[in-house]
């Protein structure tokens, strides 16, 4: 675990509220401000896989510590509110506004000094046709709506990709989510380059190798489909025309490009802009995808986001408040 | 090991050959009699993958052990010939006619009181312009020409599928094979059937799902692409529209869809019969998929096709010594 001590004593106001990214990997807490900034942050790797449904309570309890506070309530998104999470909370079914989340809020009985509530998930229709779902996501699609209307953008029909484990394609206009589209490309990805025979024997690398990814999504764009351009990174790397050092990133440019291709093919009008909301390394590589078909785009941190679309939940709630204080 | 008794006393004939099977995972060998028939079988898993390179001469010695013969070559196809294997042997490059690969066979130095040949393998360019390479299924090619022969359709166009691991697509015309694409169909399933999120903790089942399989091939048909198509899987299963015993043969539907879908998108000219060349299972399935496409295909057998080529070799070896000794 990983923490900052908060800074209690030089901040006169109570905080406004803890939010909580707890997600199948990793539980991240940050402890927010009346004006919407981070006054303290902590991390750890008890995610919802190494947990029990009923251990959840007592782990939040003892990594927040001295963070808990009967005035400040806990905002939790993710895979925390999933089957095998603290409690299960039932997906809110699109078409929604995102504002109308604060709504559906779940409240937990828990033994914890304050309110503790989850964020539900979104069930849409993706652009198949078949049922698609999130946990989390929306919570970063209510940040990036929330930054939008920061930067004036708030009016523009946007299409926001969440590139990750199992990658987002979201359509938004003024706040709502009508339908949205996974993408299995971050697990493609993962399981290919630890276990496949593409790339058996082969070292790992953390830099990014921008050859082997632009020769990646350049085979994106071939013939034959993404079942057979997967191949090319054994016979190319086989017949000698692959280096070694770029084949786990050939194979990267692969499946992404195969994710813009197909996602960018399958909206009903050309798109000229995407708002990727993702970690840096992931963005960087979805940029250089969407150039491929001369698309722009911005990028907001997904972390960011998280953490914007728990904060503007929190101060919905406290308007809420005020206005049940006012009317009495 | 599983083996039949050899019937040397009941035939006059000294055998042609034995045929040997050697892939990544099983070994197996026919004791073939003059007239191409199978007097004998034996198999085993002592695949290439259990053993160091200096064990296949004992393997081999100890599996045929009472079949071994001088004046009975043993004739080898599959992974034996690849790096890591008993001895690598250069891919013979395309265009190239298949029964030119009894000028191109490997013979091998060994303490076998026979002669002993490998099969090399193909390299040629893909339909995306990438190097793609075969080992093994050149042999089934040779036996799928052998059976187009004796059918009546030496002369025809004909597209072969070899369904599997890495599954190949080959157009053969006239026993010439100018280019060929492989496909991650086969490995692809068997990853995300075995170890991904989208079937976890769903049982496994040996039959054909027909339903099942036959939505994946229609999923694989809508917009989105494979990746997006793959999360299906897990989204319409969480959601109730996918029953539990029909999960995995969707997911093979989707696979398997995609990549006949590209396929057959990729070719040149419009193809409207395919020749199936695998085990009774994948022939199955690739049949049904391929009429979704109102494609019509014939199977023959990938066992059968392997012992043909092997035994078509072997015979042309025969006519090439009797020329030889007609000469002298």
């Amino acid at each position: 675990m990983t923490q900052t001590r908060p800074v209690f004593d030089s901040d006169p106001f109570v905080p406004l509220c803890i939010a909580v990214d707890w997600g199948t990997t990793n539980l991240r807490a940050f402890l927010m401000g009346q004006t919407g900034h981070i006054r303290a942050k902590r991390s750890s790797d008890r995610g919802m896989l190494t947990l029990n449904s009923d251990e959840f309570e007592s782990v939040l309890q003892d990594f927040l510590g001295d963070w808990l506070h009967p005035d400040v309530p806990i905002y939790m998104a993710g895979m925390v509110g999933s089957r095998g999470g603290w409690q299960e909370v039932p997906y809110q079914v699109c078409p929604m506004q995102l504002d109308t989340l604060a709504e559906h809020l779940c409240w937990l009985d828990s033994h914890l000094p304050c309110e503790v509530a989850i964020v539900p998930g979104l069930q849409g229709i993706g652009i198949s046709g078949h049922f698609d779902v999130m946990r989390g996501e929306e919570t970063q699609l209510l940040g990036a709506m929330d930054w939008l209307y920061e930067q004036g953008q708030a009016d523009q029909a946007v299409l926001c990709c969440l590139p990750g484990t199992h990658s987002k394609w979201v359509p938004l206009l003024k706040g709502e989510v009508t339908q949205f589209s996974t993408s299995f490309s971050g697990e493609m990805f993962a399981r290919l380059s630890n276990e496949s025979s593409l790339v058996k024997g082969l070292p790992k690398q953390d830099s990014l190798n921008k050859e082997g990814f632009q020769q990646g999504l350049l085979a994106s764009q071939q013939a034959g489909g993404l079942l057979h351009h997967l191949f090319s990174v054994r016979s190319d790397s086989v017949c000698g025309r692959l280096p070694e050092e770029q084949v786990r990133d050939y194979l990267s440019g692969i499946v992404i490009g195969h994710d813009v291709n197909d996602m960018l093919a399958a909206q009903p009008q050309p798109i000229s802009s995407v708002l990727i909301v993702g970690s840096e390394h992931l963005c960087e590589r979805y940029q250089v995808a969407l150039s491929f078909h001369q698309v722009a785009s911005q990028c907001l941190d997904a972390s960011e986001a998280s953490i914007r679309g728990l904060t503007r939940l929190a101060r919905q709630q406290v308007r809420q408040e005020q206005q049940i204080g006012e009317k009495k």
